[in-house]
């Protein structure tokens, strides 16, 4: 790494400048346990600083493009997503979260059901990673994905994000799976199901799931607030 | 207003500059009524663009200062607050929230209980406004205001955020008050009182409002998850 300033002083003369990236998580299976867990796409740095190391995707915004489409449009750029739940997260600025004059970031974060998951592109700079076993990563990218980690965790105990991750319809099996493979930790099925049957978010519907089983699963469907909580609301 | 840019590609050009807003909400009584209502200070703006408009208090970051201290300084340079709640909001960065080339603005709020409110600063370019009357403001400082204040209602309906606006501890139906100001609406006080004992979030205490009535009410204490759920978690 060759920092372009010589030091601090001198780095912070120059005005901050703006990059938007992006947190996406999906759910996707563990190829060793076959168990859901959260996974997120990173790209591999083809510049310096932090060359060859994997960070978030993201990139600069355009001229008369909104913060949110260029969060879209990199997204889309770096791997071939358009997730339907995309939401700003959160701004990092710190002075010192980059060796070069101060980059501020507008974070968003995707949440991605599986269908869509697989339609990402994955080559040599672009790789899924699980979410507790990133290494180090460019910049201060690690703790934003704690952070992240930390919102999806805080938003599934006391909100509906889960949702966001299933279909249309769901069973209660697939929504102990997700809150299995974010929280990391498994779930009492009994009581689980009995909380979950206990809110006032979800509805059943008169479909099962199809498949081969003996006795099919009902399938629910989710009527709570709107996910994309923090996004600001159509005009 | 006489913008310094001829045209929209001109102005597209030069790269995006940042600022830090904040939006401070605090209650306080209607003079005219004497209920309590959600009010914000606005500061008058001394140049152009949108000279002689209000608009929030805000101003740039300094080399050196993360955007938490930037808006807690413009916060007590602007109004003389220091909030114990403040979190960050939104990033607003549309291409053309400002006749200037883009600016982008990190945006703070704070909740501001009555014993802090009453220390703010007020003078001829600074004042109070309620939050539903605070007419045409500069930029999108009106947009960003409706936000916030959805954002308010939301955490009130589905989280523990009206109690950022109380003491230690408090009466219920001084939550109530919080919630009737915020909402816009009066709530049935007996059906109110039932819904609060019934969640988890509060406990009692075996103190009672101190005053000269003859059943004095009993105070209640906040138990639930962290307030500042957005902030980032302490390392």
């Amino acid at each position: 790494m060759t920092p372009k300033y010589a030091n601090v002083s001198e780095r912070e003369q120059e005005p901050p400048s703006l990059a938007i990236s992006t947190v996406i998580f999906a759910l996707r299976p563990d190829p060793e346990t076959g168990r859901l867990s959260l996974w997120l796409p990173l790209v591999r740095r083809i510049r310096q600083p932090y060359r060859e190391l994997w960070a978030l995707p993201g990139g600069p915004l355009r001229p008369s493009e909104s913060l949110q489409d260029a969060a879209a449009r990199n997204l889309q750029d770096t791997t071939g997503l358009s997730p339907r739940y995309l939401e700003q997260l959160y701004a990092f600025g710190g002075p010192d979260r980059s060796p070069t004059p101060r980059v501020v970031s507008i974070v968003y974060w995707a949440l991605v059901q599986p269908d869509e998951a697989a339609l990402a592109r994955q080559d040599e700079n672009v790789d899924w990673f699980r979410a507790d076993a990133v290494g180090t990563l460019a910049f201060d990218h690690n703790r934003i994905i704690d952070y992240a980690l930390w919102r999806l965790r805080n938003k599934m105990e006391y909100g509906s994000i889960a949702y966001a991750f299933l279909g249309a319809t769901f069973t209660l099996a697939q929504v102990r799976e997700v809150y299995e493979a974010v929280l990391g930790r498994e779930l009492d099925p009994a009581n689980f199901r009995r909380q979950l049957q206990a809110t006032q978010d979800i509805e059943r519907t008169d479909s099962f799931l199809q498949g081969g089983r003996h006795r099919p699963p009902r399938l629910y469907r989710y009527t709570g607030p709107e996910l994309q909580s923090d996004a600001f609301p159509p005009a």
